[in-house]
């Protein structure tokens, strides 16, 4: 590994470039199908639904507990492609990096995009590397696109959803946000709060062929909350969720209570919300809830007919209507 | 189109990200596979050999004469796959946008972006947005990821490169880094030097089943010398060009000269380098003078046997050892 940081002229295509290429991110990420010398990589795609997405990764700070944003840009892209029911199998990786920005904290990063990579069963076949200067990019940001294969028959997506039909979350929700958000403020509380970010492929794949199951989505930026509006306004129906049956960890309730944050509305990077049919909700509970991280699963509330909007029943009985996110609470949280 | 200013807000996941997705990015970029509702694309691919790439793009200034970063973050990707030999079908888009942006401006690119990929043929089938503080990512960046459909028959591929191939230029070189420079900088110098950004896909899809073409390549960052660079540390072969073929238009050699830059060392963003058997070379040079911008492409040196460097015969017939670009003459330019 170099030592020292990143010049402007790691940027330029020459010999700094290739330096960086080869000794940071091709060191990390060999595979057969990453060559360095070529202009686009070849793959083999198995049979099946070709699904393609992308995601970029500006998380402060760079580093917190339980991921970094490595680790972050490598799940957030898998896990957008596991909810459609689709097995990862390429990344590309863009770095936009600032001058100045130590080696080693870079090739950190780039280690650990390669073993989350490897853990996610995906290979990142082809990248690019910009430098900018110094104060803009506060690091590095990271662009991943991906691409994964769905089999056919499984059908995942926003217009199979039907009144009468619940929401399944995989598991509590907040770490991710509250985690980050220790890590950036000095506020003293640390505990042993560490965010969720993960792959959510073991619980996408153990349902995602179930009769009973309409669709899924990660409640990444804007929480749950917001993937509810993103149903409520896609199919016109209303969203009822039971307050009390929403899994929230109590240091993640706490933090909360003392910051004035809603858990509802925070970001998590390692959970699914499914919409299932009634009949299948007992089933597919039971299988994430063997998971490793899904014992906390619960049925969070349903689908119906009304007021295209989302409501919660309080602890206390009454009704909150849970508005769309305008203003930002916590920037940056991937 | 909203009016004003981009906000931290737009990129929370909310109401506000909702609009600017909806009304910038869909508005101009729709098409049958991009769905806003959906984690990610399905896609439908054609046979043949699948290749998959990706470029970031941070140019300074966001419009210069013959583009602006939304074109160049096409045609970078585009062109990746199509000096690959494939035909690009799909993109995926990131925006890193900072707080304060205009909405004009950030409509201007992406409609720019749309126009570009329609004129190239593929689609934006997927992206996201982010959005950073005041004083980082200095307006915009890009990223694009590409997918691009390759012929069974075609193989480029810089191992096929031989002693005796001929190098090739697809016209003048240095006008993209220099009409850059010129926009970024108030030299008072201005004239009618325009960008050469543009799909170098008519000049592969000409070329690229020709048995007697062995490699390509667009010589962007560090330009045609840095190409050169590539091919003799991967074959162990020596580049040997010819300084007076090398097409370089007056006013780039005159902004050159005064300003003390190489335009063998200046990236373009429309032109191909390929390499091919001595005996092809009037063939395919007659194919790329019959197209538009093609009529300076020109027949600019051989690879032999020897001491694995680049160098250059200049116009008196000295040789000039043309070394791997170190520091960065020029940032910024893609």
């Amino acid at each position: 590994m170099p030592t020292g940081h990143i010049t402007l002229a790691h940027g330029n295509g020459g010999r700094y470039m290739r330096e960086l290429i080869a000794e940071v991110f091709a060191n990390h990420l060999a595979n057969p199908e990453l060559d360095i010398d070529a202009d686009a990589a070849l793959i083999n795609l198995p049979p099946g639904k070709v699904l393609f997405t992308t995601d970029g990764f500006i998380v402060q700070p760079l580093e917190f507990p339980g991921g970094n944003i490595g680790s972050l840009a490598v799940h957030g892209t898998c896990n957008d492609l596991a909810v459609c029911g689709a097995d990862p199998l390429y990344l590309t990786l863009n770095a936009f990096i600032e001058e100045g920005m130590s080696f080693e904290l870079l090739d950190r990063l780039v280690k650990s995009i390669a073993t989350t990579a490897k853990s996610c069963g995906v290979k990142v076949v082809a990248g690019d590397t910009k430098v900018l200067p110094r104060g803009e990019a506060s690091g590095v940001y990271f662009a991943t696109a991906g691409i994964g294969i769905c089999q056919p028959e499984v059908s995942i997506k926003i217009a199979n959803i039907k009144p009468d039909d619940h929401i399944l979350i995989s598991g509590p929700i907040g770490d991710h946000g509250v985690a980050v958000m220790l890590a950036r403020e000095a506020f003293g509380m640390r505990g042993d709060l560490k965010s969720d970010a993960a792959s959510v492929l073991p619980f996408t794949r153990a349902v995602r062929q179930h009769p009973g199951l309409h669709f899924m989505r990660d409640p990444t930026r804007g929480g749950v909350v917001t993937v509810c509006h993103e149903i409520a306004l896609a199919t016109g129906l209303q969203i009822q969720l039971d307050g009390p049956s929403i899994p929230v960890r109590e240091p993640v309730k706490a933090v909360c209570e003392i910051l004035g944050y809603d858990p509802l509305y925070l970001a998590c990077e390692g959970r699914v919300v499914a919409i299932v049919e009634a009949s299948s909700v007992n089933e597919i509970l039971s299988q994430w809830r063997a998971l490793p991280e899904g014992e906390l699963a619960a049925d969070i509330g349903t689908i119906s007919q009304g007021v295209p909007r989302v409501q919660m029943k309080t602890e206390l009985g009454g009704i909150r209507i849970l508005e769309e996110l305008e203003d930002d609470p916590l920037p940056r949280i991937c």
